[in-house]
């Protein structure tokens, strides 16, 4: 029988609603020897964290985090807020015993990741990150190709990760809904938002990257501010690329914008071994294509590898061949897998520890993009 | 404030799965006026069912569909038991009065099916079929297209559902896994299994269909039967093609056949008009295919609209543009229309009404197989 | 060294040039027996005929068929004129002794198409027909997949042909330019135009055709004809779909339209067996599509072959991998064939015999739309 | 009527037969003002030279270059010889007045191609690189759309060209087949042979670039060398990244490699502004990608256009809608214009001097490459 544990949520965004669904759903389909329990959500707006409270069911809400992270009540604490706020709240969770999940990045910088990441060692608790799209059935596919050699040396990795909602110059920055345009809440534009997914993809999938050299610019150089209601200058990496050296020896690209026109959240990656080759994206994120040099001469090609049969990673949990899972599950999957690693004391990644190494990579980046040289990664 | 609605499942199958878990999921993401309370699940086996409510929350269970049936605290009935069942079941729903939702297709005939809709309509019931694949996001887009009269005079229509997962003879028949296979449990094959979603969509987005003439085959003639245990003949058709007119004059195809290796569960449909056409697939659900000749000469050309933005159908209540939702979320759409209608006193569609249209289409079909004749749709 | 083979070439339009560029540019890519020369081309208009002979190179001109299939000089006849003229041109190049290259499709149907298939073999003289979809590498490579037994037993085998050009009703028809919309030069619409293409390769890759049920439709009912200047009934089929079945066992669709709008020229055809199946369409005419099921089960999918090896059918003769050639090509393999063949009595397919097969598929199915019956292929 | 141009050809691999293929197809499909006549070919095998000779209908042969250029018969010369014999033989054929057509890239670096541009320059002699990626339809389809203003403000474009033809460390280096892996015929790797080719195209599409940061591999150190027999270091990049900023404020990214396994030779593009993209990719060259952001906003998709109307560039030569073309057409059109430009007194692109702009980025992403800091074009 699944022992309860009890979440405190800080936060009431697109992310709250993310792992709020998980937290609803993974014991319908997962058998995991935890049962989520929706004890509190906290808001300093009292009316946004009742109203948040009352659809998805939390038990009961706070406006000050401090008090969710100090009651007893609580097992452990979801971090749904914005960057600026990572730190203080981790420290002050770990410091109270409580668990900790995540949202990404880790933090502003790799200074703050590693003062949480030795917190949360020090005080012992469980922790992680919600690096979400290592649970996407067709990324956790190319994993397990990867660890079992199927792609021999590899020479090559790239990714991107492109947007289109920022062109317009009339949008503002900052305040609830635009905090990621805003560089004193957000630390980075791009480099911290979306870089750091394809990041912590690269290095679980493809291990340390050595030094890097970036170029970043801001497209739009001012903006209304949200909080001040003034024209003010914009902080954030509108648009970010970057050459890499990783520790195995292959090279790598990597290019993140939000001035993509035509890319609503497309995230690809590509990885070439002698052996084979494998290509994912977030749009069509069911599909694995994959390209096996050992198969025979004149029949070979790029596979698309629908990934929703029973034996492919997570699937046999979900529907029938065919029939494919979006965006959502790969929270029920990283939280099936904490839950997991909880009764196991094995901790499911990536925990702090691992998102700091993605936090370092991002800190290289973007010193690469003010000096113009190449850095290595701290 | 929304309204309690008390579900009395009938079944513990794969459907009875995506219907629980869109009765779970509708409130945290539709903003409808009633809340599906999980009341009481139904199997003969009291175990199965034990463990279908713990898992998903149902507060109690019964063994006998007709104990479910006339329990006062039940306000919907929703049947997810094979095809043989469905008339007996619905027919005692009614007359109990309560709400009925009835997995597809509808009965095991039309004869069975104008039985079924003159009984809620006498009883006053509110009655849905699942034929889900109506509220996939791309799909009522399309609908939408169609009603705003973008693609013009219809010339086509084409249809097929490809599956390859009973291509083994030593796959058997019959029995709780594979009643579909049984001809006396499922009625026909892919005609009603898979023919019948391709031809809801059809006469929903194309309307009624005049005649047609159809081919049916069993590949496998002779299939071990799980409830006798002997090798027995296989009553339902493998595989099965018709061509069609439509009363809007248009022409079409329809196939279907669960020996088409390498498909796992590939609805695609297309409809060409004179100003425009669409296509659609179940493999890439969220992906509307588009052509539209008013476009400019030299830049015309198939987009694929990403169906993942707020302003497209049900979009708005998920996630952001680009991150898509999967074949679960078609269930909870069409549920969240039922709810929203049984407050209005408007029927979701398709009702028994209408789904029995889809079921004389059927018939027509099996019988041209039989006959080799052209047959009108009864 | 290659010996000289004198071409009389009867028309000036399409095919003319397709042909002519075929046979001016074999010898730079193929090492073949013979090297075609461009004796003589024929059309009734000697203007319209010294500037093609002027374009390609003809040495001579002649305005009267009966004079060019005279002519001693001439060793090949090309018929590259409406379809009503075949038989008689036919008949009269076999009598005269010449090797024959004719236009598809064979015959205004199978009457006419027995008449030549006999006077060819009667005077043993070379003969072929240009269905020259055979010769698309991808195309080739499937047919050697099927020989080699790698799809297994057939199930299903389904064919389209769109196109979308036709759809105004202010076309004409008739006339050089338009003869293909008038029933008296054509014989038939699509039927003989886009489904003769389907059929011939349906029957190369999966043997003969038992029987057919067809539907036909004109859309447009009267259009201006061109050479009366008014306004008359359009006799052609503008659509044409018809259910098959082979004798192998297996089930098919085809459909053909002029009326698909989207679609230019969109000839896709698909092979289901039990151990593997194909695809290919001419759009995209250089992959074919391949899906294995004795792949490893996680790692299964649709391969999509870039078929630009050099050890791809026909491809050493070209560039260098994934630099692909296009529709003309597809002729001069054809030709290269017919020149090899010549040299080694041996004939390329397919022949007037071969392709007498395909009228009398379409002979069916122009009679089953009609009678609205079954047809035995005859 | 068209004059004559009477060419000769130093080369006879595949370049030169690329180019004859254009010559002798040419004037069979455009209506220009010379009709190329191939007078002869040189190389210094004369049994070869004899033999392309006879394949391809030239004159005559020669076997020193020297003589070629000096004849009196010979207006314009075709260099399609390893890069390191460019310079000497352009500056030969320029002094003695030909017309040159030479093949890219143009020279060893831009010292060299200074030289070569000052010398047709002051010869006054027509000159043109086979650039020929800028004439594949599509390509030329997408510099209509930028010229016409409709992708607005750049903000990004990057390119890949992808191979992976010479991962095996057995593949030796040199000689006449491999001379492209021997740094002292091709003077780089993959920065001149595929690079250069992106970015003649990124100029001609996007304007000038400013600066650049890169990074070059050579994957496999040391290879057997064919002229030697002996192994020896590996001078050229197997590999080659770099980041690029636009003189019009637009970011780049570049990467080519021979060791993307599973990519032919997959030439792709893409530049996203403020009101459209375009997409392209050589694998399926006949197709251009286009999203327009003020397309109608729920029905915003990439549109996948069939660049083969009438109406396309080139294309109303060629055949009918749907029926593409292939790589050598891309010669076809290059000669066509040059023809053209030739009678006009127009160049047609990319001259030399154009040309040299492509060396001078080639030349910074060397350096940079070396150096590991961002370099000035130029």
């Amino acid at each position: 029988m699944a022992r309860t544990l009890n979440i405190g949520m800080i936060g009431y965004g697109f992310m709250a609603r993310a792992h709020s669904n998980a937290y609803s759903k993974v014991n319908h389909f997962f058998d995991v020897p935890y049962r989520p329990v929706l004890k509190a959500v906290c808001a300093r707006d009292e009316a946004k964290a009742k109203a948040f409270a009352a659809t998805w069911g939390y038990e009961s809400v706070e406006t000050d985090w401090r008090k969710l992270v100090a009651r007893k009540d609580i097992d452990a604490v979801d971090i749904c807020v914005p960057n600026n706020l990572h730190r203080e709240i981790a420290l002050a969770a770990a410091a109270a015993g409580k668990a900790i999940l995540c949202e990404k990045p880790l933090a502003m910088n790799s200074d703050e990741g590693a003062q949480m990441a030795a917190a949360v060692e020090a005080a012992g608790v469980a922790n992680m990150v919600w690096y979400n799209y290592r649970r996407i059935p067709a990324v956790t596919l190319a994993k397990k190709l990867i660890d079992e050699g199927r792609l021999g040396r590899v020479f090559h990795y790239r990714a991107v990760f492109l947007q289109d909602w920022t062109i317009s110059a009339d949008l503002p920055q900052g305040g609830t809904a635009l905090w990621r345009l805003d560089v004193a809440a957000a630390g980075s534009g791009v480099t911290g938002d979306l870089l750091a997914h394809c990041i912590d993809t690269a290095l679980w999938l493809n291990g340390g990257i050595d030094r890097v050299t970036a170029m970043t610019e801001t497209f739009v150089k001012e903006r209304k501010h949200n909080l001040t209601g003034k024209v003010e200058p914009v902080g954030i990496d509108d648009a970010c690329a970057f050459l890499a050296r990783f520790k195995n020896g292959s090279l790598a690209t990597f290019e993140s914008t939000r001035y993509a026109r035509g890319h609503k959240a497309l995230y690809t990656l590509e990885i070439n071994g002698d052996r084979a080759s494998i290509q994912w994206n977030l749009h069509d994120l069911h599909r694995l294509s994959y390209f096996d040099h050992r198969d025979e001469g004149t029949l070979r090609g790029w596979r698309s590898i629908h990934v929703t049969d029973g034996d492919h990673p997570y699937m046999g949990r979900w529907w029938v061949p065919g029939l494919q899972i979006g965006y959502e599950h790969s929270f029920v999957h990283q939280l099936a897998d904490f839950l997991d690693g909880l009764a196991n004391d094995q901790a499911a990644s990536p925990t702090f520890r691992d998102a700091l190494e993605t936090q370092k990579v991002c800190d290289a980046v973007l010193e690469s993009g003010r000096t113009a040289q190449w850095v290595a990664v701290g």
